[in-house]
């Protein structure tokens, strides 16, 4: 009974560089291209949405970038965060496996999103931007960026998916006690928003059309407003890292290594941040852990989506990416993890899983809220549900080593906890919530809606 | 800039007793009455409420009990706390003085709470209860022991204040989600229920009746329910003395000494839990730490309020018991820090003010949020509203200290988050929230409405 429960750092043992997977990686990227010529874009373009140091590291191949000391001052507010042996949850599963979860919801936005808000706010600031706009789903990121705003005494406007909105006024409320404005997405206030109106008075948003939003009042502000994104990108990823390295860390002092390292997907940024330093560690130090994305069946991008240059956004005025889509026009359902909606992935994820070195999984969404109670009553947090989807899998694999009767050492990003997202819950506990299998029509489809691109690019 | 922020201990430094102030008081407490025989109470009477070792824990004179092993096992979910210095609120001040906060709000409950509720579950499954039921105000206190009993797996009814059931329906899904069953109190479940829906209808409830309520099922359960209580109790104080037994560790980790340690008073368990600690300080060490609670103006029992023997619930169905009060039939306006509307104050703290051993004070709503969004906007955290009342009081002191310009170490409790109660901040930042200051008639009239004691007990 007196074994360790969680596993703590010190401020000391911060981390001083954010890990970059692209120095490692086997597989290169493809160029990402511009909305409208379809060729690869320059720096000019980016600039208009981007401070340089970001766009620097969006395009590097250096293995370590230093974290700036203020950055790292702010993150020793929540960081290092824990790692907590859940023991408890193991005892109900009767499972000989031991499952580990690093948490990041006792930072104060309540999830890991605030390790690249703050990045991001920084270099910002630094750069002498006056305001950022954003866009939020689930409303995660824009409280993070909210706080990170403040922090770093800048003004933000946020465009937040409707569907979302309106099932959680709270996440509103508290990104305007940080400061922020928030808009339900589609608004009026933009072309973007007033094109999707006019064909849909009713429509209840997207991230894809939140981001055209917010992306269209940076792009025109004539340089006095920068738009800033929560996941997807090479620079948001890489500052996610100090997930995975504190974690590293920690599962040493446990005395233990992971054979598989789980975290829920949407646009990529929590399972990349504590997946690509043990990614690092397989590829050059011999390590063998795999690496598990989890993605709701309700918007399978990796599963069952097709890799193809697509539009980041609804409006066709994000670059086109390499991913894994679902289509830029997606409208998912409104399931309850509103951070898992978004039709595409972070394009390394994209090629590192084309290559075989990350795995997929679908969950639905009632096993994936059955896994969140079970865990909620057993190890005291209510979970995300975005992040629940990585306790469905990690029970999974528990449950699969109790039938193979052999250990497994198993490490889930428990990304944030689930505080607003209550009214999920309430649905659950109810029996309101529904399964959604994305049609095999709606994936049909979606090859005749993607760009077309200079052949000697496409192939 | 590379000075720490956050003070953090090790598990193995989690306290292995609580601290029991009775040991070393000046003052002794006057005895605790029967509701109908205006007599003492015998053991017996308390029995059919709680189990025997919170009883003994209750009148004992011991000053240290050692912590259940399983109850330590349970605290390492999210204990030892962290203690962190607020470097931005004291730049964003000006102040010479150092403002160090321990943050009870990252527990899986958001807050304190959690400190008694694993102790009293744990009691209370060893004894042999099946059930439980309880009140809750703001519901900070029912869900801490939601999941205290999803932990120890009994069951829990929860008599929720209407107007917080009505203001904070996260928190009632959030219980609901440990498996406790909650009703809006008043409730046609009992007599004390009824009785006061007879009168008015429409009664927003207090948490004088929800206590009635939570201990009339109890009573007349023939012993198949036990009630618990989250506040003011000299149990409950005492297993909140965790918080301040870190503090003193982490203080010292700091290299400093409190001048005043502060915390929001509305039964008083967070203010004795980390107050006590260094009242002992203060008692048998030499130390001269001012003591500061911190009450609203709307439910000012300490600063206006009687000392007399006053009933514990508003049917009179509990204890009677010598305090502070407001009179037991107080309904208090609905201000929104619910967890401090209770019309007295326990009974150990209201002894060691009226011996001069404590201050308080007590701060309007609107300063109080004002105070709220400042530490949030510069610390990150959106503090429960309970909190910001001595967020409120630490500035005022950090404020003094500049005035005076001298250096002053200030401590207080941050003893929850704001997350479920978002709604207030929103009413706040949008200029709909209101001072209230009880009318001088209210507290004239708290005499005539007191129980009438036997001359030689209530002398």
């Amino acid at each position: 009974m007196s074994e360790s429960t969680r596993y703590l750092l010190n401020e000391s043992d911060l981390p001083r560089y954010w890990y970059n997977v692209l120095a490692d990686s086997p597989v290169s990227l493809p160029p990402v291209l511009h909305p409208v010529t379809k060729e690869p874009v320059t720096p000019d373009f980016l600039s208009a949405l981007f401070p340089m140091d970001l766009i620097l590291q969006e395009v590097s191949t250096e293995r370590y970038i230093e974290i700036p000391e203020e950055v790292r001052e702010a993150y020793k507010l929540y960081r290092p965060t824990p790692l907590i042996r859940a023991r408890r949850l193991e005892k109900a599963l009767g499972t000989p496996a031991h499952i580990y979860y690093k948490y990041e919801g006792a930072s104060p936005s309540g999830s890991h999103k605030s390790n690249t808000a703050l990045a991001q706010a920084f270099y910002n600031k630094a750069a002498g931007t006056k305001a950022l706009t954003t866009e939020t789903g689930a409303g995660q990121w824009g409280s993070a960026l909210s706080m990170a705003c403040a922090f770093f005494d800048m003004e933000l406007e946020v465009y937040m998916v409707k569907v979302s909105y309106n099932q959680k006024p709270y996440r509103r409320f508290l990104m305007e006690t940080f400061g922020a404005k928030v808009f339900a997405s589609p608004t009026n206030l933009t072309q973007a928003g007033r094109a999707i109106l006019a064909q849909d008075p009713d429509s209840p948003g997207s991230l894809g059309i939140a981001i055209s939003e917010a992306v269209e009042v940076a792009a025109t502000s004539n340089g006095t407003k920068k738009y800033s994104l929560g996941s997807v990108l090479n620079h948001v990823l890489l500052h996610q890292t100090v997930i995975g390295e504190e974690a590293l860390k920690q599962m040493d002092m446990a005395g233990e290594y992971p054979d598989v390292v789980i975290g829920c997907v949407g646009g990529g940024s929590n399972f990349g941040g504590i997946a690509y330093p043990f990614l690092r560690e397989n590829l050059r130090n011999g390590q063998r852990t795999r690496l598990l994305a989890v993605e709701p069946t309700a918007a399978p991008s990796l599963t069952r989506g097709i890799y193809a240059f697509d539009f980041g956004d609804t409006a066709q005025m994000a670059p086109i990416v390499k991913m894994y889509t679902l289509g830029h026009s997606f409208i998912p359902p409104s399931i309850h993890a509103g951070g898992l909606r978004y039709h595409g992935m972070a394009p390394s994820i994209c090629a590192l899983y084309d290559a075989g070195l990350i795995e997929a999984v679908a969950v639905p969404q009632r096993a994936t809220f059955e896994a969140a109670v079970l865990f909620a009553r057993h190890e005291g947090i209510v979970p995300a549900p975005e992040s629940a989807h990585a306790i469905r899998a990690a029970i999974d694999e528990a449950l699969l080593a109790r039938q193979q009767g052999e250990k497994r050492v198993i490490l889930f990003n428990l990304s944030g906890h689930g505080n607003f997202d209550l009214t999920a819950y309430d649905a659950f506990n109810h029996g309101r919530l529904e399964d959604y299998q994305l049609p095999e029509e709606a994936i049909q489809s979606i090859r005749e809606r993607l760009p077309q691109v200079p052949e000697q690019i496409g192939a």
